[in-house]
C-alpha cells in the first residue's frame, strides 16, 4: 500500500516497507529520511516545533500545514515523542553537515574557521528549533543525552580541524572546540532574538581573531 | 486586610497597598518584591518555570509548591502572563546584580573577568532559567522585548568595565561585551545539559586567556 493511499484510507496497523529503521548516520532514525513525504513531514515538523514549541504544537498542526491527514502524520510516526526525537536526528545531522561543510571549505580556502557561522546560518530554521530543543531537553533526558553526543561529535570535529594549526596541542584544541561551540550556541540566542545575523557574525568573526591570535 | 488573611477568606477584588506598582530597578516590576510573599512567589515560580518549563506549569502548581491557594498567587499576580513577566524581571534583576558583583570584586583585585562565571554560577536556578526564557521569548514580543533590554545593560556595563583595560578602545569593549556575553549564554546551556559547571568554568577560563592575549 503506498503512502498517498492513506488519505482515502484507515491507516495501517502495520508499518510500511519504507518505514523500517534504517542504520546510516551518527543520530538513531526509525523512518528512511529518503523518502519525499517522511522528509517533508520533518522539515514541516521542525519549522513548527520551531514557530510554537514543542508543548504547544500537535501532530494535527502538522498534518495540517502539510495538508495531510493526523492519521497519515500517525502513519509514519507512532507519537508525538517519536516525532520530536526523529525531528531532532534530522536537525543535527543537518547542523553536523553544515560544520563539516564550514570546516571543510575554510580549511581548503582559508584554513580557518571563517565560513562556519555562515554555514549554519544557512540552516536558520534549524538552528533557531536549538533553542526549543534545549528547553525541551531539560524535561526529556532522551533529547539531552542525543544533544549531548552531538556536542561530543561536533566537538571531535572541531578539535581535529583545529590540532597542529599554528602548533595548537591536541588539549588545546579540545578546550578551543568547546568554547567555539558554546560562542555558536550563544551567538543563535543572539541572532534569534534580533532576528538578524549581523551582531552575532560581527561577534563570532571577533572570536576568531581572538582565537587566531592567541 | 494582610495577605495572610486570605487563606481564610475569599480573595479580594481591590489591590492591597504592598502590590502598587513600585520604580526601583532597570526591568518594570508591577508587585512590591520587598514583600516576602512576593519574594517567595517569584522564587517558587522561578524554579517551577526552570523545571517544567512556562507552558506546562499553572499558577495552580506553584500554589501547591508554596502551600497557597491559587487565589492567593492570582491575589498578587492577575494572570500567568503578568507571574512569567516579573520572574522574567526578577531573574534579570539579580542576573545584572551577579554582574555587577562579578565586575566589581575583580575590578578590585584583578582587572579582570574571572569572577565573572562564577557570580552567575551562584544563581544555578535563575540561569537555568534563562533558557526556558529564550524559548518563550521567541512568541512573547514582551518578554523578547526585556530580554534585549537586559542584553543592552549587561553589554554598557561589561563594556564600560573593558574599556581602557590595556588599551581596549570603546569599539573594541562593545565588540568584546556582546562576544562575552554570547560565551556566558552558551556556557549556560553546555553547564545546564551536562548538570555540572566544571567544563564551562574551564571553558570560561579558556576564553579569558584568549580575552587577555588579544
Amino acid at each position: 500500500m503506498s503512502p498517498e493511499a492513506l488519505t482515502h484510507t484507515q491507516p495501517p496497523v502495520s508499518e510500511p516497507a519504507d518505514s523500517q529503521p534504517v542504520e546510516s548516520g551518527e543520530f538513531p532514525r526509525s523512518v528512511n529520511w529518503a523518502n519525499p513525504r517522511v522528509s517533508a513531514i520533518l522539515e514541516t515538523a521542525a519549522a513548527c516545533f520551531s514557530k510554537g514549541g514543542f508543548t504547544a504544537t500537535t501532530l494535527a498542526d502538522i498534518g495540517r500545514e502539510l495538508g495531510l491527514r493526523k492519521s497519515i502524520v500517525h502513519y509514519y510516526f507512532a507519537s508525538k515523542a517519536a516525532l520530536v526525537h526523529e525531528v531532532q536526528s534530522f536537525a543535527y545531522g543537518r547542523y553536523l553537515d553544515a560544520l563539516r561543510q564550514g570546516l571543510s571549505e575554510e580549511s581548503r580556502a582559508q584554513g580557518g574557521l571563517k565560513g562556519l557561522w555562515r554555514s549554519l546560518r544557512d540552516g536558520k530554521a534549524l538552528r533557531s528549533l536549538n533553542i526549543e530543543l534545549w528547553s525541551e531537553g531539560r524535561r526529556d533526558p532522551e533529547l539531552a543525552a542525543r544533544a549531548g553526543t552531538l556536542q561530543d561529535e561536533a566537538r571531535r570535529l572541531l578539535a581535529e580541524h583545529l590540532t597542529g594549526h599554528k602548533g595548537v596541542t591536541a588539549a588545546q584544541a579540545n578546550d578551543f572546540a568547546i568554547l567555539t561551540l558554546a560562542v555558536l550556541d550563544g551567538l543563535t540566542v543572539l541572532a534569534d532574538r534580533e532576528g538578524s545575523d549581523e551582531r552575532a557574525e560581527r561577534a563570532f568573526e571577533t572570536f576568531l581573531s581572538l582565537l587566531e591570535r592567541r
